[in-house]
């Protein structure tokens, strides 16, 4: 493709420059705009049609609200390239979702114009109603704008929000104006009823259910012509308002999110509105991209690299089998053997790798859309019924679901999986996509049981033996391939709550026949790069598979053998799966150094997921230099000075 | 009270025998039950006004549907004590919410016709909806019933929930009838726009407005005339659904809860449709006790025996000062300290003690309705503008706002206080309610730090040094009373991340010079069992005041001037405050026996809170046996069998 060129865009390096520009440019600063997006998105990878969908809509929010005195929350945040671009970051998008690079998401240290960070959805109407709140309480004229998609709205949040935003407060009543982006797409199909009444209020057929259902009962009466004289003057005025207006929001729309010549004019009647109002655009996601116009799921996101004139290409050498593939591969076959498996995913059937599930057990498949809460209760209730649910949700999207796990499967201790996928690190999404704390935040609760599979194979009979325990249990598995290690097609149950020795020092001719003893207590995958330490360090290595329950025997032995234990994990280092073998070795009375590696106690931003993990010191070398520098020849093994 | 007889009543051991009754006996029987209900809860305490107001509901639900085949989920489960009454635990009823009793709440291990457990609010939909779901998957034909509040409706999952179950799944379609009991009122006033919504249904403003709208279109048109002439025949026909139509159900309602002629004709006619049902009713709470009808505020729940002749009095000598009260008095002097803070709840404004902050503070207090994800994201958008906002939630329903908490605020690093109160066991509300985890689920996100008040006035010092930190902070303190400790108006705050020695071993006279050196590292109010197990076996005693920032440094130095150490806090074991010392410990390279003291892994029924605590060992003479059989005359330094 030829270098394009940006004369009107690249004279634009803040909002202030794009409202400088007469109203007629703004059609080819649009233009502008959405061929630099997809120029840099084809070269950096990123969410792609989100940002081809929300070009204007970006273009007219700046043109007529006075940002950033005016607040702009974008919920979800992936469709704030445009954003980004127009707000002196356009030189920036090369580096994006890159170590040390602008995120994919927007974010408050990172903008003024980044109001409010996102990357989980629908928050964005909470927060700007928390924001035209507190500018009626310090007397600010300031509008907080929320820019919301239509898979956002089905989360039970956005209602929440709604139903707060709409009312007065104290007699305070916010200027927030919530904005529907409604391209019938969140990033799987869309489900749901509220769904259905978007695609009606579209349609105009909401008027005709109300005119049709008036015309069946009158006719035959005479009443019938009058009516049907009555409603065409009448049309859109007698019938109640969307349920947007049920709660107390001023509804315009919908209106085409791609004609400038609407929006412009449209936003900037509301701007001079007071109270709650609401938008509805309609857009297309990846508009004015053909490629990605034509299958939205499918360009919902760039892997990386590609040639915008090609479009998303496949790899010529096939990439490795994800851990995602082999959870999907994985619930066929277990569907296949079990009439009592229900497989639910709040709105990630692609994420997921639920396709195939769901081609083949149509019944069976359930997408509740994003509602994570309810998806967890939802498999309550089949569970309670004797149905085996398979709740497919990855690590961070479960915190949504905290309280439901808890509450509703188990304090009953009802058999639910959950399916964890992109646990610990994820890579370029960044911190708040991050699967870091589920290992914490699962551990504390009684009857849970948490698997940590090592490699595809283990994942396999982990979700297997999951399947078969009588309680709530997770397996959780990290974003992206493992080791590679070759799956078997048989199913084999896990011994419950057992670890396994995979290798034992002063077995292997190892190099330091006169070194302390160390065993590592390995967590999930780690334990490849702990096993490549331990070649280095002649260290015993233990696959401790359980995290709840944890396997004490081993633990304890392995205390008793060694001068000194190392755990590993890709999770939080705060109350862990370390953490749980500190807690069991005081219970059993062992006092032995521990280092514990994990995550570290802050955010982890965007980068390569290898990286990452180098920067966390959870890659091989990082592992053995953290056991070298902790224990050197020897272990310290400090001593309280009384005991000394 | 005279003693009641109760003929009809005492005939009833199951919903069998209730269906037995000719319909014309069922007037009768509900009010032998509500006497019953109202002298029950009168000698044990428990909810009142909830359960006054669904007698007629009950009666009506099991005489028409048949019970336990087809399924009732009532949603918070505080009004199933008729439910209970009629399904054979009539006589158990004096045990009721007492040790080894029945619970206030529907529990699946208590009888098979409480379907599902519940007790915190809003996930009566969507446990249904999996049952209906289930049914239709397994080929059954059954009927799942969930009973909601209008207040239990705001939660966005019952919107999640309804999303869902109104539209089909694979071609599946269950058989959910949603009761919508609708009674003005949850435990707070009711708040939002739902709740206006609902009052426009009751009221028939809902058609009203509509027709008004037309009307001022129209006026001195031709059509007007017309137009009034249709309205008269068309009304309620034109105009399209309620919201619950629009989401896919068929509404049916409001009537009368308490009229058995038109519930059980209306219930028998939804028993025999087929999709999702919905039927709106109004009841009153406390209905038929006059002076709960008066103050349904007051006479929500009973907190111990009362004379229903009198209702409700003051004890003759006022009860200690809980920590909520200690909560309330520090909201009103912070804020008027600082025109910065604003106070938020989601539905619990007397719970937690805001009565008198809503009062003087009306603009800055905001009940948000039963919407704990939204408190959390609206806070975090008021922090971003520059305001303190305190959220005052119940550690157990902060599991609600999980995510919210790490992706809004954490991740962010917004100055919000989150108050939480009970935390720890809770007594009679037993398991549902406990807020046993929240060390453990808020110590492993980056960002936040935790506050353990030991008694009222660190309590109202802590809230204050929260307030001024400039990050995401909880301070945790448990339901009820504390120590009796005098609460100094002057706020002062504590030194950040720092605990203080209470009691040095050996000082203080104790008896035990030739034992080992044991210190207690108390988190909260444990502090004070703490104190006086330390007495008896003089044990040195730290007020560790933080879990996080932990005091790495007082950590360190009593590991290095004692033989062991002991934590305890009245929060899980798994990850909580003693994990926290245990990493500390590691991360220094300091072995140290220590004995991790706290609630056990498992879910602790409802009983008498002192009771409870003993049976969890965390009273003083617990404490004192554990440190005893842990470590006896002498601590048990057991080392690895390699290093002897």
């Amino acid at each position: 493709m030829a270098a394009m060129s940006y004369p009107l865009l690249e004279k634009i390096n803040s909002p202030a420059d794009l409202r400088r520009l007469p109203r007629t440019e703004l059609v080819k600063l649009a233009g502008e705009l959405r061929a630099y997006v997809l120029d840099s998105v084809s070269k950096t990878g990123g969410h792609l049609g989100s940002n081809l969908g929300t070009v204007e809509l970006t273009v007219a929010l700046h043109y007529v609200f006075n940002t950033p005195h005016d607040r702009l929350v974008w919920d979800v945040g992936h469709q704030t390239y445009p954003h980004k671009v127009l707000t002196g970051r356009r030189e920036q998008m090369s580096s994006l979702r890159q170590l040390g690079g602008i995120s994919g998401f927007p974010r408050r240290d990172e903008s003024e114009y980044d109001t409010f960070g996102t990357g989980h959805s629908s928050t964005s109407i909470s927060a700007a109603h928390g924001m035209a709140m507190a500018a009626k309480i310090k007397g600010e004229d300031r509008k907080a704008v929320a820019i919301i998609g239509d898979g956002s709205m089905t989360a039970g949040m956005a209602f929440e929000a709604l139903n707060n935003a709409g009312v007065s407060h104290g007699g305070l009543l916010g200027d927030v104006l919530v904005i529907l982006n409604d391209n019938d797409m969140s990033i799987s199909p869309p489900v749901g009823a509220l769904n259905k009444y978007l695609a009606r209020l579209m349609s105009g057929k909401f008027y005709a259910t109300a005119r049709e259902s008036a015309k069946s009962v009158l006719k035959n009466t005479p009443l019938y012509e009058v009516a049907r004289r009555f409603e065409e003057h009448a049309k859109g005025m007698v019938v109640p308002g969307t349920i947007f207006e049920e709660f107390g929001f001023n509804y315009v729309g919908p209106i085409d999110g791609h004609d400038l010549e609407s929006l412009i004019p449209t936003l900037e009647n509301l701007r001079g509105k007071k109270g709650p109002q609401f938008l509805h655009i309609v857009t297309k996601k990846g508009a004015g991209y053909k490629l990605a116009e034509a299958d939205p799921v499918k360009y919902h996101a760039a892997s990386g690299k590609f040639d915008p004139a090609i479009g998303f290409v496949k790899p010529a050498t096939p990439p490795k089998t994800t851990f995602t593939q082999i959870f999907g591969e994985w619930l066929c076959d277990m569907a296949e053997q079990d009439q009592r498996l229900v497989g639910i995913t709040p709105a990630m059937r692609e994420g997921s790798g639920m396709v195939e599930f769901h081609k083949r057990f149509p019944t069976r498949y359930h997408d509740v859309g994003i509602a994570e809460q309810h998806s967890v209760t939802f498999a309550a209730g089949l569970a309670c019924e004797g149905l085996k649910p398979v709740v497919a949700i990855y690590s961070t999207f479960l915190q949504r679901a905290y309280d439901q796990m808890v509450h509703d499967v188990a304090i009953q201790n009802l058999a639910v999986v959950f399916a964890l996928d992109r646990a610990g690190l994820v890579g370029a999404d960044g911190a708040t996509h991050a699967g870091n704390y589920d290992i914490a935040y699962t551990r504390c609760i009684p009857n849970m049981a948490i698997l940590t599979p090592a490699d595809e194979n283990e994942c396999r009979q982990a979700l297997f033996t999951a399947f078969r325990h009588e309680g709530p249990v997770t397996v959780r598995y990290p974003r992206g391939a493992g080791a590679g290690v070759a799956v078997e097609k048989q199913m084999t149950a896990q011994p419950w709550g057992k670890g396994e020795i995979r290798r034992e020092a002063g077995k292997n001719g190892g190099n330091r026949g006169s070194g302390p003893r160390i065993a590592i207590l390995a967590f999930g995958t780690v334990l490849y790069p702990a096993l490549e330490a331990a070649d280095r360090l002649d260290a015993t290595v233990a696959n401790m598979r359980f995290v709840k329950p944890l396997d004490h025997e081993l633990v304890a032995e392995l205390a008793r053998s060694h001068d000194a234990l190392v755990t590993v994990e890709e999770g939080c280092v705060m109350g862990g799966a370390g953490s749980a073998v500190l807690e069991s070795l005081q219970a059993a009375g062992l006092n032995v150094p521990v280092l514990v590696l994990g995550l570290p106690d802050e955010f982890v931003e965007h980068g390569d997921p290898a990286k990452l993990m180098a920067l966390c010191g959870l890659d091989a070398a990082g592992i053995e230099q953290s056991i070298l520098k902790r224990f050197g020849a020897r272990p310290s093994l400090v001593r309280p000075a009384a005991n000394q």
